[in-house]
C-alpha cells in the first residue's frame, strides 16, 4: 500500500482585469512611505509625500498559494498605480529571486507598462507591456514594472512558491543601471549614474 | 571573480486571445485520429472520424520557454476547440505531471470549459472556467481541459519546465473517474463506469 502525498483542493480564482483575485491568500500593499530611496529624484518623492502623504497607496499585490513545495506554483495580481517622480514614471521595488533561477510570467491585464531587467553581470533589457502581452522572465534577471500609462499597469503572474525575493540587490547597488524616464509622450531608457554596479553572482 | 550564470534573453511574447504565441519555441496540434480510446462512446468517435477524418484538428498548443532547469517555467496557450462526442463534450487527452507534485496555471483567455481534476486516491473535482477565471492546479492532480461552450476554449498555462506529462495514467484507468457530458443546455459530472481506479500514488 502506497502512502498518498497530501495535496490541496484546486480553488477558482476570479481575476479581476483591474486586479485582484477573489480567493486569495494574502494581500500586501505598498504606501508612497514605502518608497523611500527608490527614485533617483528624492526631492521629487519628497514633494510628493508633502502632498499625498506617506500612506498614499502606490501599488498592491493579491496573491494565491497552496503548501509551499518545490513544485507550488503563486499566482497572483499586480496594481500598480500612474506616477511620475521627477522624470522617472511609478514603478515597484523591484527583485531577483532569492533563488536566482527562478522564472516568473507577467502577463499584461490592463494598463501600458515596461518591465525593466538587468542581470547582474550588467546585461539590461526592457519589455514594453499592454493588455495581451506577456514576458516570461527568465531566471537570473532583476525585474521591476514601470507604469509608464495614465492608468493602473496591471499584471497576473506566476512563480515558484519556492523563489522568495531579494530585495535588497538593487537599492545596495545604488538603483538599477537603468531608468525609464519621459520622453515626450512616451518613455525612454536612460543611464542611472547612481548605479554603481551589481554585486557578484553567487 | 565569479562564474556569471548563463542567462537567457527576455522575450515580449504576444498572446492571442484565440490563442496563440507569437514568438514562440513550439507548436503541436492534435487530430480526431489521435482521440482514439479517449473518448467512452467509441461509436460516436468512430463516426466522427468518418465524416471529418482523421486528420480534422481538435485542439493545438504554442509554448514558448528557456533553457531547461529547475527554475524555467514553460508559459503557452491551449486552443480546444467545440464537439460532442456522444454525451460528452470534446477534451484533452489529460495528464499527470511526470514530476507529479509541479502545479500548473490555467488562465481562461476565451471560450468557456471545465477544468476537470481528479487524484490517485480517488478525490476529484471539477473548476469551470470563463474568460478572466484562472485555476492553479495544484501538485498530484491529474487534469484535463473540458470544452463546454461553443467557441474554442481558450487558456494560457504556466508550468515548470521539468515537470513533463504522464499521459499514460488515464488511459491505463479506462479513463477519468468522472465524466462532462451534456445535461440540457449546460455540463454535468457523470461516473464512468469504464474507470477501474488510479494507480498507486509512487
Amino acid at each position: 500500500m502506497s502512502i498518498h502525498p497530501a495535496v490541496d483542493i484546486p480553488t477558482l480564482l476570479e481575476i479581476s482585469p483591474q486586479g485582484g483575485i477573489e480567493v486569495r491568500s494574502r494581500r500586501y500593499e505598498k504606501y508612497l512611505g514605502d518608497m523611500d530611496g527608490v527614485y533617483r529624484d528624492d526631492q521629487a518623492w519628497q514633494n510628493a509625500v508633502g502632498e499625498r502623504g506617506t500612506d498614499d497607496l502606490v501599488y498592491w499585490v493579491d496573491d494565491q498559494r497552496y503548501q509551499e513545495g518545490p513544485g507550488a506554483l503563486i499566482v497572483g495580481t499586480s496594481t500598480l498605480l500612474p506616477g511620475r517622480y521627477g522624470e522617472e514614471f511609478a514603478m515597484t521595488r523591484g527583485h531577483l529571486h532569492a533563488v536566482a533561477d527562478r522564472a516568473e510570467l507577467y502577463y499584461c491585464l490592463s494598463g501600458h507598462g515596461v518591465m525593466l531587467l538587468e542581470t547582474l553581470d550588467g546585461q539590461t533589457s526592457a519589455v514594453e507591456l499592454a493588455p495581451g502581452q506577456a514576458v516570461n522572465v527568465p531566471g537570473h534577471w532583476i525585474h521591476r514594472s514601470v507604469n509608464v500609462g495614465e492608468e493602473p499597469f496591471v499584471t497576473l503572474f506566476c512563480y515558484a512558491a519556492d523563489a522568495g525575493q531579494d530585495y535588497a540587490v538593487i537599492a545596495e547597488a545604488g538603483g538599477m543601471k537603468n531608468l525609464v524616464v519621459a520622453d515626450g509622450d512616451g518613455w525612454a531608457l536612460k543611464d542611472n549614474p547612481d548605479h554603481a554596479g551589481y554585486r557578484a553572482a553567487e
